[in-house]
């Protein structure tokens, strides 16, 4: 059985979640208290020396970390990596672009204001990484005003990995009613066979 | 020919020279002024809308972006991927890492004291950048201390990818003398076949 350790709310952790649904591939779930350091303890980085999640343990003692590798080594082989080779890149082009440009502004604000609040003295840096986050947002929206989802003209990892703190990012103080393109790509996200939110809970194994 | 829109400092621009030097592709190169912001304007963002180096001109009016996207779009296929599916995911890891973990603080540290200077304002923010460049390279060196290389027991793309910027760290003050197992591995890394150094001239194609 995989074991994914996560932070339930994280939207790096739902991705993980949101692909295994998809695939029909059973997992269970330990929860990691970020707040309270679990994941910096000499336990933890035996698993992940990058000291993050989602962590997941394939089989006994064999442990894959980063998000966007994780959809990956689940991903290959599967309709939802594209087979033409340029596309398949392309699919990693916005997966690189979203941990890069993306995730540090858009999550980053979501997990100040909506989890674990502001650092001290962290005021005006948060109010950059909002501009920035809204950076990413509009070259999202040049993209999807252009095709329907990021990659392969279907479905992808890559729409996976930017959904998953695209679809919150209101918690992150972020105006999604900005962008037309992107609120009717969420749309299409949710129309996937075996969607799932990230609120949802994970059912018990069977 | 393959055309490579490159800041040639850039540890980022340097992956795909090495890689397409490694791989003998011959390409040429196109400088790109970011200090004149000549990565944001209309012509440039039309080819690569993330509006970033390098970007790549596979064919005429086909481009694609993303230093580790670039990486793998080359390097499929060749010894420099593993060909085990978890070693591949290994890989990809290591390459998430360097983008997320890594070159914001290493590569940023290094830009702003070597080629772009301080922003204003931005003293602190180098501080913070640089203890957390630290934390990335103390992550590498527990990880060589281990293994010769990133992935699959060889030379990988994850290397090529975290190279870059780990051996010109010291432009960016970061002290490499107190990681005697990333010294080993930059020599081993210098010595697969195919090498070439950040500085080297892209010869003119024949």
């Amino acid at each position: 059985m995989i074991k994914l350790y996560q932070f339930h709310p994280s939207g790096n952790c739902y991705k993980v979640r949101l692909l295994l649904h998809q695939l029909s591939l059973p997992f269970e779930t330990r929860e990691v208290d970020l707040a309270a350091g679990e994941a910096r303890t000499a336990e933890f980085k035996a698993m992940n020396p990058i000291a993050k999640t989602p962590t997941v343990e394939l089989s006994p003692g064999v442990f894959l970390a980063e998000s966007n590798a994780i959809l990956c080594y689940f991903g290959e082989g599967t309709p939802y990596v594209p087979t033409d080779r340029l596309e398949r890149a392309r699919m990693l082009q916005w997966m690189f672009f979203e941990q890069y440009s993306h995730e540090p502004y858009v999550a980053v604000a979501r997990a100040w204001l909506s989890f674990f609040g502001i650092p001290p003295g962290k005021e005006r840096e948060l109010e950059e990484r909002i501009q920035k986050g809204y950076a990413a947002l509009d070259i999202m929206e040049g993209e999807l005003s252009k095709r329907p989802f990021f990659a392969g003209g279907h479905y992808s990892l890559a729409d996976i990995a930017l959904y998953a703190y695209t679809h919150v990012a209101h918690e992150g103080r972020f105006d999604l009613g900005r962008y037309p393109a992107i609120l009717d790509w969420c749309e299409r996200v949710r129309a996937q066979p075996g969607h799932v939110r990230i609120t949802d809970a994970v059912p018990s194994p069977r």
